[in-house]
């Protein structure tokens, strides 16, 4: 086993590191429409700024203003799991700039949604075996945002969100 | 051409990385299905732990022990790929926390399958170009292993694999 | 607000990151089908190299040779985006080397496909709200490419490319 003064240099996390995992968890909560946990990645006053589009041109949908609106949008206006279902949303490719104690990431993501098949009520039938049910990419855009270092840790200034497909208001 | 000192002590590759690339590597088996690969990325008592659930809830399937195990079990028991056919363990949105010579891993993952088409006998028709075959994801949940390093070496200790699919074992 | 010393030290990228983010950025350029892009991350002399298969067993496709056969390939021999469509091409699973003034990348692939739904004549429809249209898996398979240190920056010698599907040519 090997355990040294340099090991335990390296071990720190890279500010990069310390960032993309901002965005880490953020997926995590977006997945356990947990809204609590989401907001608090954001500074007090941070945004979500919604757009469709890509490249150059973008339109914006909505703002999120302040970590209650945060909060509650995830919590409370996302379309909860069905039964047996669960969300990932999914992050690549990172372009990552890190200057001092302010960042930015660009990031591509795609959700996905997944549905487990119910078990039978008199079990499974010989021949089945193994995962039953159904994973399908749902969403797909970027995930642009700004982070700033406070008493040491990253925080969300704004998330830019960028949509690929048609966002739909009714009415509108 | 640039390469000094400071460039090579960059070049050697973090703590974080050595341990995310061990997860790159157990993917990269897991769709060869080559166990042998798999299993000497862990160490001679390590364990897959292979569960059903997501966030708190869990229901545990089953428990691979030891190096033996888990080589056949990737090599025997999981389902070949058919003619023309792949996959492709991916993984995201690491969380990796890493304290001296010990190290744990948190990551999503969905497995994609992918069929290429089979060439017409007596070649492709005019019109067509290009790829042909279709790409899509089978499983999704959680890879969260736990490791250790052993003589410079990061080994797996434990694989916690949480699968978002309902697992059919039939008569149950 | 933290800034100190140490703090600048680590917000320089490591080596392993700048090579991944030429890799990020070449994937923005063909989600792009700028070709302008994607060649700049070439040295002049670059190659792409583009072969069917996996693991052991590969067949070569065919070669872009030279920064000015890459950009006209992607600027003008990539099938166009449909309306309101676009492509995320995504990479997983890193396993990095870098030697000096050299480095190889190993990465999977998927490419996704987008399209979003077009808005009705007269508006969306009471019931309808948020995302609409499809998401698809198209492509999958591997990068490696090889890249050099020029001037402090990491430039792509060769481009490997393998794909999992088929690759129609039509009366071959």
């Amino acid at each position: 086993m090997e355990q040294n003064s340099e090991n335990k240099v390296q071990s720190k996390a890279s500010e990069e590191r310390q960032v993309q995992q901002v965005l880490a968890r953020y997926t995590r909560a977006a997945d356990q429409l947990n809204g609590k946990v989401a907001s608090d990645l954001f500074v007090p006053d941070g945004k979500v700024e919604v757009y469709y589009g890509r490249g150059e041109s973008r339109e914006l949908l909505f703002v999120l203003s302040g970590q209650a609106e945060i909060e509650n949008a995830m919590s409370n206006l996302m379309k909860p799991h069905p039964d047996r279902g669960w969300s990932h949303h999914t992050t690549h490719d990172y372009i990552i700039e890190v200057n001092g104690d302010h960042a930015t990431i660009d990031a591509q993501f795609i959700r996905f949604d997944s549905v487990g098949e119910i078990r039978p009520e008199n079990g499974w039938p010989e021949g089945t075996l193994g995962l039953m049910g159904k994973v399908t990419p749902t969403e797909s855009g970027y995930y642009q945002p700004t982070l700033q270092k406070i008493n040491g840790e990253w925080k969300i200034v704004t998330l830019v969100i960028l949509h690929d497909l048609t966002f739909a208001i009714p009415g509108k």
